[in-house]
């Protein structure tokens, strides 16, 4: 099948060996697969990903020497059966699942092995246990949406949200998007976003922030000041580069919460003191729990998550390695959808 | 007055200027100080320490070009009392206080301060507002070690420390042991205390740690891990060196809570990424509330905090830089009071 591959620290198309379903497995045809900024992270840092991984004792690990075809958030179309399924779908039935699959070598991340080819490629292999199906009348594109969402959703739940508590939400990439929306989905109030690109800062109002900063004329911890006062700050990192940390550190106020929803992958320098002094928490968060996930599908679907200004562009299998330099360019895009069939 | 003065990056002792009390304020006799890892560090980055305060935005802070008496770990005798006070104390009458005085420039920390010695001096100035009498019964040199203490009741209430959780308690100084009384005050078990020192692991067991372990022969989270195995880790970093935390991201188990109480007033390099994957809560703490700290000289009083053990050594103002030094050789000592009547 044709597929956008990273080779080495290079995204190529080319021509890949066919997926097959393994027993509990069912082979699908990608509908479409957003691009996630935590892949072109990957495509500079592999190694360094990779051996975060190991050293963090995760299940699943990947040989960077191999082919990957990369992409985890993604609608599909049921094909066909592997062995021992329950075939509780049609074929021809759209699903969403987490990109997680339990072969025969354990758990692995789909879109981040050498074994499960992602939806940057035309099919793929899900594990049925977590496939879902898509509800009647939900675009697929919207649905290809769950998992980014998804990780908004499950950031604000590990912050230990509460009423009362004032988010400020820095960086405004789909990310950033994904937790405004899960803040607004908690009546929070104000939410309060900050972002360089005027581009996101509309798209962030749209999700449901209510003020909006521009880092380059307002710090935005002042911003959240006026607009939050003395109420507790629960303060999201959604950028992800080296330095950011140690900058929030330095403008929380005493007490505050930031969740590192940010991926980086390279090493970050903080001063203790600064969290020691202001009894800071730091909380580190990733993905989303299976129920998390299929929660964020039904909000999508129920029109209480607001996807629809999300997507902003479209390629086909093709256009991958162009469609990752212009998200380099953060001033543009939120997602960019991999439709592998055009 | 004589006095332990920190001049510059030295510690002198000299003649200093008798405090005196203002509005609100007592005068006391300086009974017994415990010498704190802090002010170890403070002597070697008083300017890092005093920097991060100012960007922290604390309160109160410090000219390092003028004299600090330090010493804030302190039982006193009341002398007399300044006007506008309350004189709910006999003089003669013993008492502790949380090291603040609310002075005519706001806030400041006695031992930290300019204008308010600490108890590395003769006689200090306290609010009255803060001062506890000491119990009858209660040794004066246990009732100086409600401060170090109140820091682990502290740090253990900031873990959000439930039944069930599962402890391990890197670094076994002052810190550290004070941690392990707070846990055993909360009867979690087992409690896991490592430290390089058999002294202090001898003394860990003393406070009430299950299993003591030397980091120079096994990892402590491995110790942990046979002890505890699957419960969730909290991690109480009780050093306060660069490079600590790092290791403890590497080491903790998915989900873990990491409290760093130990005091690092030096850049760190972390790792996000083990924080990431892990899903790890990293929890700065500092001090103790008022209430914390009365609570622990009641515990103290009780025999619910067994802190006998932990004196050992005495000196007076003369003796104070030797303890200094000797302080920095973590095999001998745990706490060594100041009694600068001596």
């Amino acid at each position: 099948m044709r597929a956008a591959v990273m080779r080495g620290a290079r995204l190529v198309v080319d021509t890949v060996p066919e997926p097959t379903p393994g027993p509990g497995e069912v082979l699908v045809k990608t509908l479409a697969c957003g691009i996630c900024g935590s892949d072109l992270h990957a495509l500079r840092h592999a190694p360094k990903m990779v051996e975060a991984a190991r050293e963090s004792g995760m299940p699943f690990t990947l040989d960077v020497g191999r082919d990957v075809v990369m992409g985890h958030e993604f609608c599909a179309e049921i094909l066909e059966f592997g062995p021992d399924t329950q075939r509780a779908f049609r074929p021809g039935e759209r699903v969403v699942s987490v990109p997680l699959a339990v072969g025969a070598n354990g758990v692995q991340g789909i879109g981040y092995s050498n074994d499960y080819p992602g939806g940057y490629g035309e099919r793929m292999v899900l594990s049925e246990l977590f496939v879902l199906p898509v509800p009647n009348g939900l675009a697929t594109e919207h649905a290809a949406l769950t998992e980014p969402m998804a990780v908004g959703v499950h950031a604000v739940a590990k912050s230990r949200f509460e009423p009362g508590d004032a988010p400020l939400v820095v960086g405004c990439g789909p990310v950033g998007l994904a937790v405004i929306a899960a803040l607004k989905l908690r009546a929070a109030e104000p939410i309060v976003a900050a972002d360089f690109s005027p581009v996101r800062r509309a798209l962030a109002e749209r999700m449901g922030a209510h003020v909006v900063v521009d880092p380059a004329r307002e710090r935005p911890i002042d911003a959240w000041q006026v607009a939050a006062g003395a109420r507790p700050a629960v303060i999201f990192e959604c950028v992800g580069v080296p330095g950011l940390l140690d900058a929030l550190m330095r403008d929380a106020p005493r007490e505050a919460r930031v969740v590192v929803a940010g991926v980086c992958m390279e090493d970050d320098r903080i001063r203790p003191m600064l969290g020691i002094n202001k009894e800071l928490t730091v909380q580190f968060v990733l993905g989303y729990t299976p129920l998390e996930f299929a929660d964020t599908l039904r909000d999508i679907a129920e029109g209480r998550i607001p996807v629809a200004s999300l997507v902003t562009g479209r390629v086909g299998v093709d256009g991958v390695p162009g469609a990752f330099k212009a998200l380099a360019q953060p001033d543009t895009h939120a997602k960019i959808l991999v439709e592998p069939w055009h």
